[in-house]
Order: structure tokens, then C-alpha cells, then sequence
């Protein structure tokens, strides 16, 4: 197992090495590249996948056939089509690779039996999902606080290099507008910049 | 403890009546009137609560100073401040009855406790924040996907012995439009449903 989820393991529970080289006899190492779909709506969800490196993003396609983002994941985090992982249904959301990845995979029943064999692995992924929940839900807040401009500021001044990593028509589609609005936001900011800049030299 | 707590517990793991009544001492039963709040923005969030009858909502103040609810929670759900109950911060969100209400409360250390002495109890809680992650994300889903007649449309017909629940200034915040806009449409739907009538009676 890659020393990155051993790693986010041991950040949250205490287990021993013995278990967790157990735990890692459940995962499949899985490469994927640039734009792969991992998770296809309509088709069986069958994975839950942890992000060694790499990374990916969550979306749906809305009734016009635009492919509307939802959620992102880097390193540590998890994604799948919970619901449909989870009751073996097909997925209603797609999970498909921003960037080439490294992954670590796990079936239903490979989890159920991880579960069942490591009972204090229920503890990470209660606190994963916590935290998952937690992520959600200020996205909700987001969404309704903050203006399109807003949106675009606060999404960047909080997550300067995540920005630089996603392409521009992806992170448009995730705050909720066209690529055009957000080159125009772009273009706006530089100038702004290169003005304040002008500014201070001036005083200087 | 309340039946419907031990009913929920039960359906979700296995676990023996002994160990279910020993996690029923952690939890504090909570009477509240309609319209209490619960968890208060910016004060110190202490309890996780178990709604064992009513109904809460959750709420954000905007920046124009009016208040956003971003969530419910009927019978058998859980509610708070999440990333405050459990770092001990000051919440960011708000908690308020929308019902008089039965909860079952506990805090933090209890919690901590209660997971401790009886771990099954990961289990539980893992499954109850998948399912609030998996309905948070249908939540996004929801906000892009449907215009604001569409998305009411959807939710009345989804959840219509809820709608009869919510005061319309609440489900109207929740669906992003103004109490207004929401009686428009539902004049609109009694004008729609009576033409369809007409038209019924008409053809018989």
C-alpha cells in the first residue's frame, strides 16, 4: 500500500503496522490517465477511490448535456458515486481524472471485509465522511453567500495553486459560470493588479 | 433512551440490548419549543443532536444580513454545526427548531466516550454521515440542475407531506427564491391543477 494512505490513516486512528499491512492486502493500485472516467453515470459504480496523487473531479450532466462539476479531490481525499458504490446501484454522477493519477481502489466486498477484519477502520472513514459532509456543505454555503465574482475571488485567494491545476472552462463549470465570464473576471483581475501596482509606484 | 434512537441504532448495526442501553446513558433528552435555536453562529457549538420527533432547519446569516437555510432535518436525522461540535470551535452555523421538538442531545466529551466504550458505535455513525455526504450532494446537484419553478416542482413532489410542514419564508429561502416568487408559483400550480379539472370534468 502506498505510504500516503498508510500515512492518512495513522494521522487519524491508532492502528498497528500488522493491521494496516492487513488493510493494504484490500486495495488495488490504479493508474489512470488524464481525463479517464473512473465512475460513468448510468454504468455500476463499482470502486471507491483514494487519490495518492493526482486529481480528479465529480460531475453530472444537466438536462441541456453540459457537464456541471461538483467537487474536486487531490491528494488524501476520497471519490466515488457514494450512493450507488454503496447500494450497488448504477452511479448517477461521474468521477472522471483532471490530471494522470495514482489511486488506490477498493470493491464493495473488499470493503465490507476490510470492515468486517478491521473494525477500527469504521473510525477513518466515519471521520472521512465527517469531514466529507462538512466540505459539502460549505460548498451549499458558498453557493448562496457569495456573488459570481465572488465566488471566483474567494475560490482562488483560498486555493491559489489548486487554481493554477484545474483547466479553465472546468473551474467555471464549478462556480457556476461560462469560461468566457471567468476569463473576463481573469482579464479584470490583472488589470486591477497592474493598476494597483501603477499606484504604488507612482507613491513611491 | 427513546425507542426511536435504539430503532435507529438497530436497523443500521448489530448490537446486543445491554451495550444499547449503556450508549443511552450518554445522550441528554431535550425538549424544545418551535423556533429555538440550538446552535447559534459565532457561539460556542456543544451539542449533536438526534431528532426523535419535529423538525430543525440550518441556517447561515448572508452578507445583506437575512438568513440562508441550507438544510432540514426531520425524525431520525442528526443536526449541528458539524466542523464545530467537533473541533470545538464557535459555529458558523445556525440550528433552529422549526417544530416544538423531541431531541436527544450529547456533547462532545460524551461522544468521545461513548465511542470509546463501545466502538460498534463507529459503524452507526460512519453510515448516518455517509448518507448526510451522499443527501449534501444532491443538494449541489439540485441547485444546478433545476430552474427555480423546476426545483420547486421537484421538491413539492418529492417531499410533499414535508412542504405542508416548512413555513413557505423557509422552504422558499431553501429553494433560493423569495417568499414571494414561491406564492406566485403555488398560485400558479392551484391555477394549473384546476384548469386540468375543468378539462377532466369537461371530457367525462
Amino acid at each position: 500500500m502506498s505510504i500516503e494512505l498508510i500515512n492518512h490513516i495513522s494521522k487519524h486512528i491508532s492502528i498497528d503496522r500488522k493491521d494496516l499491512e492487513s488493510v493494504a492486502g484490500f486495495f488495488t493500485p490504479v493508474q489512470a490517465k488524464k481525463k479517464e472516467n473512473l465512475v460513468t453515470a448510468g454504468l455500476h459504480c463499482k470502486y471507491n477511490y483514494f487519490v495518492v496523487k493526482g486529481c480528479m473531479r465529480m460531475y453530472f450532466i444537466t438536462e441541456h448535456g453540459s457537464e456541471q462539476t461538483i467537487q474536486f479531490a487531490l491528494e488524501n481525499w476520497w471519490m466515488t458515486d457514494l450512493e450507488a458504490f454503496n447500494k450497488g446501484k448504477t452511479a448517477s454522477l461521474s468521477v472522471q481524472t483532471i490530471e494522470s493519477c495514482e489511486l488506490l481502489a477498493i470493491d464493495k466486498p473488499s470493503m465490507e471485509k476490510m470492515l468486517a477484519t478491521h473494525p477500527q477502520m469504521e473510525r477513518y472513514f466515519r471521520m472521512i465522511y465527517e469531514r466529507a459532509y462538512s466540505a459539502s456543505l460549505f460548498r451549499v454555503q458558498f453557493i448562496f453567500q457569495f456573488s459570481k465574482e465572488d465566488s471566483y475571488l474567494h475560490f482562488s485567494n483560498a486555493y491559489p495553486n489548486f487554481v493554477q491545476r484545474i483547466p479553465q472552462k472546468i473551474l467555471a463549470s464549478f462556480l457556476g459560470f461560462t469560461p468566457e465570464y471567468l476569463s473576463e473576471l481573469r482579464r479584470k483581475r490583472v488589470k486591477i493588479g497592474l493598476r494597483g501596482k501603477a499606484g504604488k509606484d507612482r507613491k513611491s
